[in-house]
């Protein structure tokens, strides 16, 4: 099949992986499954649980329900972030992708409590899998102390705090080289090093994916930046050199749009090298890093 | 031991179990962690880890390191519930417990931040246990699901939800008991739960154990508004009769003095029927959870 027409496909099965651990919009508290629902149903590329689902199958996994379990859970920290990403006291945006944000449909209390909904039903639906048949416990426990770590205080929050508290303000390459570490790649890492870990991976196997994970998340976001710079507003779907007129410190701000494209190569180029040292069969996964990291929007 | 002596000693020991998962101030990231650790370090009865443990050591728990993971997993999340409810969007509260609230001292975009890394972390915590040594991993993932469902969208979560969506208009009994079960019972039950599957217990001797929080629960938050109405602000701590100022419904404004006060007796009474119930040694779980229910302040 080509690529674009697997990614399609790929695409829409993670969607309906991930809206199946949806809550009904019934009970008292209807209102905030509606708002949880709407923010999830946004359009997006479910690029965390494609991956963590191509990682898996890379390493032969076998417990497809344990598997979907943590898809929903990292896609819902994923939206949840967005959400109070939005919010007025943080970036205070109307619109993500085209569509009204969380909180500038249902209200900023409503906006809070619809992140904390999706980050405790996050936490809710992987702890489901340790309750399923044949789980591997020790394995999903594994995964989720990833799910966890990656996500948290020392992963992709740690990450948001320093790019809040830095806003406006000059960073060195230290600062910007955490942010984009903790913030873009931890989630990614984390997607693909929960995919290895259900399917048995062993933990130096488990690493070396981390690493490859790691190049294409700080590739992926340098990439952003990039476009931020270069697109029209019609291809990226959102307003075009934001990152400048917001003063934010990117990389393309700090090294210049060519050495940020030389910087995008190089770690293009690791993450296919780490990934090719495996022997399992990995195709769809290196055109899926590969066209990433490429993208136009 | 008197009881009050005693319960000034597990408070202090519970403390010490909460506190030794608090992060260093260290980092890029120090000041969410400066926030976290000034939002768990307020003042606080400790009543659900103390509740937890005492369940726990109620049914001859043994593994007190898998115990300690879950008593600073719980007491971060109700801590993250205040912060989030304190913020400008939603109760707008300066003071709590006679301290500046966290969004007060750090900004607001810190004081949303400050709540979901507490969020994560107390998620982190919990899924700790896993990779501890001895622990039996069936009883942890057990204790994981309860503390996910208890707090989530069925739980602490979605009665907070209900609670904000009806400031300001009249409530009926179903919205009230709603309440009061989700956003107050649930993270008791929560506790005493976890103690008792930490430990071993049975399903059934679960569902019992919950039966009697709920009643502590909503005793406990009936009290609550029994004390807005007649205490002293000193005694309180906060301001009084901010329920009525506040227009709030409450049990209290709904039924009365007198037949709260008749209600509040008669949960209390069943729950320590239910107790007794049981013939594991329980006489400081009683005096506790009697003293919590007809306390003054």
């Amino acid at each position: 099949m080509e690529f674009k027409a697997e990614l399609l496909e790929r695409t829409e099965a993670a969607e309906q992986v991930v809206f199946s651990f949806l809550p009904e919009e019934e009970g008292l508290q209807k209102t905030i499954f509606s708002a949880m629902n709407y923010s999830v149903q946004a359009p997006g590329k479910r690029l965390r649980p494609i991956l963590m689902e191509e990682t898996f199958r890379m390493f032969g996994g076998r417990n497809e329900a344990v598997l979907h379990h943590f898809m929903a859970a990292l896609e819902f920290i994923h939206t949840y972030s967005l959400v109070h990403d939005d919010l007025p006291a943080m970036d205070n945006d109307e619109y993500r992708r085209g569509r009204k944000t969380t909180h500038k449909v249902y209200g900023e209390a409503m906006g809070i409590l619809a992140g904390d909904a999706l980050l405790h039903h996050a936490f809710d639906t992987a702890a489901g899998s340790f309750l399923l048949a044949d789980v591997d416990l020790g394995a999903a426990g594994k995964a989720l102390k990833i799910l966890t770590e990656k996500s948290g205080i020392n992963g992709m929050v740690g990450g948001q705090v320093v790019d809040v508290e830095m806003e406006g303000k000059t960073l060195n390459d230290e600062q910007l080289d955490f942010i984009y570490r903790l913030k873009t790649a931890a989630l990614l890492e984390c997607a693909m090093m929960i995919g290895a870990t259900l399917a048995g991976a062993d933990e130096n196997t488990v690493s070396r994916i981390e690493m490859i994970a790691n190049r294409v998340g700080i590739a992926f976001q340098i990439q952003d930046d990039i476009l931020d710079r270069i697109s029209s507003t019609e291809e990226l779907g959102k307003p075009v050199g934001s990152d400048e007129k917001n003063h934010k410190m990117t990389y393309v701000v700090l090294h210049g749009l060519e050495d940020s494209e030389k910087e995008v190569e190089r770690l293009s180029r690791e993450a296919v090298e780490l990934l090719d040292s495996f022997e399992q069969e990995h195709t769809f996964l290196k055109e899926l890093i590969v066209s990433l990291i490429h993208r136009r929007k």
